[in-house]
């Protein structure tokens, strides 16, 4: 991390206050930080368009950083971030991404078929930062706790690390896009971690080609956002 | 939702922009902004200990809304939120966390094992809102687009609402606890929903008793949280 990122850097390690250490004063958030956040969240995408420029010195070194704030059963903290940079494994994922691709569009109905090769589903070409991402289910870290009859809440914790470091990326002009079309055995086995380390998802982060507040699923007229009323039950 | 929310509600069913159409204005997000932001990541906490004040009218369908804009595997939205209002439903669910909470508490080494007894696990008795979440694999929305060989993706999907949810409640000033030691198939029962949603997370939600930026786990001694730079690996 570069000097300068690092007093904005989030996962300072710091002595832990005692039981009985007074908490330091809570921020509060106002009306017009709300809105922000609101837009923040209606402008993230799953972005699949990206220009190839780098990203900034240090900046991906924060964005994990801020990605590890996120929460974790039993403060297990199991994410693993694998960046891949070599170019032989980088082809290797996309040759599973064009396999994977395949057979997902043999499954679909032939009226859809069309629509869904369309669609560009991977910036696996583009972006300059690709990021494997696992959760460490046999990590001692936490000592089990909140995992028992559970034990996927590690990799839930690991999706909340990787929508943190999602929205923290938006929030510097950046994008990401999630790949899921992938076989997890071979990708584990393509950056070489330990087998028992659960593949979560594939990330292209980079300067994205455009910025909208609509998905390009429901621009492409994939699928359309609907209500929430419609997802709320009482019992 | 009330009348004088429906204006922030960010859950809105518009229109969708045809692919030719170009895209409103980008929001920037400044310094000052991304300062908060990481505030509320920094702030953001696991509750346990809730005051019983209801949340103001309103407030749940909006922070629901604002859930439902995070991202889903083909925008399928998977996520199922229920309410869990009724005494006997809250009971019987609280019995179950019991059970689970003392195998776990079996399963930690004695001297752990008196300070995981110690740690108070779940809000169940003081929050006023409850929410089980569950995740509806079997969905045709999104016409299975991007889960055929990660179908977990649907799960991570909720993830990322109920996460949506938790920090878009830290702003409003109220907190969220997540209860993961209890048994799905028991509490999928006890709610009444198909046996095919798979039960995600059971949520707390309230004003909370204290605010703090180090969490309750590491202020107890159970564990800290440890550097970003020991979970990234370069292939």
């Amino acid at each position: 991390m570069s000097p300068a990122m690092s007093s904005l850097s989030p996962q300072v390690v710091q002595r832990t206050p005692t039981e009985e250490e007074p908490p330091k004063a809570a921020p509060a958030f106002d009306a017009a930080f709300r809105a922000r956040l609101y837009d923040l969240l209606r402008w993230r995408r799953d972005v699949r368009r990206f220009k190839r420029d780098a990203l900034p010195e240090g900046m991906l070194d924060r964005l994990i950083g801020l990605a590890c704030l996120a929460p974790s059963v039993g403060l297990s903290e199991p994410w693993r971030f694998v960046l891949v940079e070599a170019a032989g494994r980088r082809a290797a994922i996309r040759a599973n991404f064009e396999a994977c691709n395949k057979d997902a569009l043999a499954m679909q109905e032939p009226d859809r078929a069309a629509l869904y090769a369309r669609l560009k589903l991977a910036g696996l070409d583009e972006a300059p930062v690709q990021i494997a991402v696992f959760a460490d289910r046999d990590t001692t870290q936490g000592s089990g706790l909140g995992r028992l009859t559970m034990p996927e809440t590690i990799d839930y914790s690991v999706v909340m690390a990787i929508h943190t470091l999602w929205l923290a990326a938006r929030v510097e002009g950046l994008g990401l896009g999630w790949v899921s079309i992938l076989d997890p055995a071979t990708i584990t086995e393509i950056v070489d971690v330990p087998k028992h380390w659960i593949f979560v998802g594939y990330l292209c982060v980079g300067h994205p080609q455009a910025e909208d507040d609509t998905p390009a699923l429901e621009r492409a007229g994939w699928e359309r956002r609907h209500a929430s009323e419609g997802v709320v039950i009482r019992r």
